[in-house]
């Protein structure tokens, strides 16, 4: 019963901490089949108030939902060489329908770039129609060998946003607007601070020209990638023929973009702010913000009276009250398991006092209050100080982990320390790939300096910085 | 660009007056691969209404939402004879992974019986764990011969929920419990009569039980089965050894039950309401409730502020103001075509004489008001006048294509009149499957009359009767 026992010491082993973690909280679990994942209802509440922001953002922005098959043509596939060279390895294909083979199998889409380009070229006939800004949230299928939960898995939940525009210009603000929104969510709801930049050549999105990506450090130093906004030009709109009547009635091709976020994202609030007694939520995303804990020596109406008294003095706040009668430690374990911002406990002696106790998960503070303080407002700014804390004590660590180096030795000695590298950088595909090679470092992002340095591979001047990384 | 004049007219023929509805007001299009769907924007936002309404009868009743995913090993799925009987030829395989056979096939879910009762069997030790309510909107797959946008997809979209209870009557108690709960949504949300009952031997879901149906009517005679909720009993538990520690410390296996409603309520919506005009869509879930269409000699800046004057006004309802340059006339079939229950036209006169025109969509009802009277009150006592005008209409509809018969000869008669058919019934599977070979029609639905009659095919006396039809 007492599951937060199941929890495996982060310092001991990060990879079995991270499972134990979401197993035990009952976030997740594995599937039938190798690969793939079951999100538990506690898992799922804090995926949908993530899916709720992401709309609530989209629909500023005027991206409407929409829902897509999620089979797509081989013959379709491969016509955008870049496109399918990208993901030809990871394919799962339909090839054969009641026992008969087809000719032009079925691939479950790992992307939908494709449809939405058949949906462009039967919905846009001229400038009228555009922008034509599309979003779905569908599962989407990768052969993966080696899973984990949330981070790589055969199939996984996402959205991607895929639109058409009719200049260039636009199209390529649009790309970036994207990917600061998701900065702006991952920073100021989920408290995970990101580094975003573009992807080098060997990185990007196959089929894009551009892709701007958001990176999060986790505690051990290893990199995510989280979120991509793709510039795709006319990549797709020329191998596909996709044109639209400008205002002079001269036809001309849409420029494309597109981009997403996954239920990797899980991951990253996992791995950025939990620890090893369970789950800590950052309080904008928490499926319970506050949970009311009554501790009884005998079971006493009073105190759940009194429970309910307080919550709803809080109205408006996610808020649960327990009120069975498990003993005090194992309620303040689960809430500790759960991540739940704050728990209040109350018992006999609070009504005596007209006291509560107020604990926070990060950093555990335990506090006595009167009950005459107790207000939304007080509550808000409890929540709203925590948010900021789980920002910066993940800001410090990310902090911690960024090194910046200007050799290849030093590289590679802090590559092995389990550092981010940050280093003026000029190279090739090729130095990539060698340097992969060496050290199992990728680029994730690069970024534009003021200054010029040189590249610590190459030597060559270079107003371009990178970051390095392990990534999972 | 004037849609509207694309919809075949229904009295032709229903099929196609049925997708050109679909396709001319935006509400889905085929994709790529035969027999999958798109859900444009604009259906899209119907559907999710009606995902909302759902979500939020089920959260009342403590079911709670997960993911599970898409992918089922084929040696789980023969695992329940009968279950493997219903879906063996509707199956979507995927026999190889990179190239390579793999010795257990993955299916894709055609539903997933199987997918629970494997989480069941993890995540259920003893009574305390009882009930388990879940619930997943997700895809599904079959595979389809005959396919029609929302009634008959490879791919479509539903919601599964299946529990998990520690005795009979409480798990048959909530089996009928939904099945009402869906009648609730369809009546008093939807606008839209149903049948509800249990389905005959051979036509109830494979591996239930009991299967309660809720069936509907639509405008050319042919029954649409829309919703069930089946009685699993201990079939699937004691097929997979699922068992709970009863509060005697002994084992005892779960009872289970599963419910469905899928997109194809978006085909009922619109073959129960719409008509040669486009949609028509019951205010409860419409999109947009109101549209204020602006219409200038010369784009006039007072209109425009007039209109949003009235929206103002109208806060809380979804609302839309139209105040581009289009000719009125194509505005209004526009808002006509998308099934938007009011539209308000605002011209100059408008201004000078305080006074708007409301143009009702079911019944195309045009009257002008002063504005004094136009606020909240007023216009959700048009709305749900509009919603019981629509529920009424549909209802009579429905009443007009029930004929009861007492013999094979009355049966033949009606059927062939495109009618449905209620009738005393005591038959076997093999005369259900006789009269289908004859007529084309199946039982619908059984409900227990208060008096016997004779079996109209038998002659055997019953309680029972049958509606039986020819159906989607």
């Amino acid at each position: 019963m007492d599951k937060h026992k199941n929890i495996v010491l982060m310092e001991k082993d990060f990879a079995k901490w991270y499972t134990s973690v979401i197993i035990n909280s009952d976030v997740a679990e594995y599937g039938l089949v190798k690969g793939t994942m079951v999100i538990k209802p506690y898992g799922y509440k804090i995926w949908s108030n993530v899916v709720k922001l992401v709309d609530k953002f989209f629909l500023k922005e005027n991206i409407e939902n929409c829902i897509f098959p999620a089979f797509i043509p081989y013959s379709f596939f491969v016509k955008e060489k870049n496109h399918i060279q990208g993901f030809k390895p990871e394919l799962f294909k339909i090839e054969r329908v009641c026992g008969v083979k087809i000719d032009d199998p079925y691939i479950l889409r790992p992307t939908s770039e494709i449809l939405f380009c058949n949906y462009f070229l039967k919905n846009i006939k001229n400038y009228n129609d555009l922008p034509m800004k599309l979003n779905q949230w569908c599962n989407v299928f990768r052969i993966e060998k080696n899973t984990k939960l949330f981070l790589r898995t055969s199939e996984f939940f996402w959205q991607e946003q895929h639109s058409a525009f009719a200049d260039l210009k636009t199209a390529e603000l649009f790309t970036k607007k994207i990917i600061f929104l998701y900065k702006k969510i991952f920073e100021e709801y989920l408290a995970i601070p990101v580094l975003i930049g573009k992807k080098t050549e060997n990185e990007k999105f196959a089929g894009a020209l551009i892709t701007y990506t958001l990176e999060t450090i986790m505690k051990d130093g290893q990199v995510l990638q989280c979120g991509t906004s793709h510039f795709l030009g006319t990549n797709f709109s020329k191998t596909f023929n996709i044109k639209f009547q400008n205002k002079n009635n001269k036809y001309e091709y849409i420029f494309q973009t597109s981009a997403g976020i996954s239920s990797r994202i899980m991951g990253a609030i996992i791995m950025t702010h939990s620890d090893n007694n369970g789950l800590i939520i950052p309080p904008k995303i928490a499926p319970i913000q506050i949970r009311i804990n009554t501790f009884f020596s005998n079971k006493d109406e009073n105190i759940i009276i009194y429970a309910n008294k307080i919550a709803s003095k809080l109205k408006g706040f996610r808020i649960e009250i327990d009120s069975t009668v498990n003993q005090p430690g194992f309620k303040i374990c689960d809430g500790e398991l759960k991540g739940i911002p704050i728990q209040i406990n109350i018992g006999p002696r609070s009504i005596i006092n007209n006291q509560i106790e107020i604990m926070l998960r990060d950093g555990k503070e335990k506090q006595n209050y009167s009950i005459d303080i107790i207000n939304k407002k007080f509550i808000k700014n409890i929540l709203d100080k925590y948010h900021h804390d789980l920002f910066k004590k993940a800001k410090d660590n990310i902090d911690s982990k960024i090194v910046e180096i200007f050799n290849y030795d030093e590289f590679k000695k802090e590559i092995n320390m389990n550092k981010v590298i940050l280093a003026f950088w000029s190279g090739k595909s090729e130095d990539e790939s060698k340097i992969k090679l060496d050290t199992g470092a990728t680029p994730r992002c690069i970024i534009q300096s003021n200054d010029c340095g040189k590249c610590f591979y190459t030597g060559i001047k270079t107003k371009f910085k990178v970051y390095f990384g392990r990534s999972y």
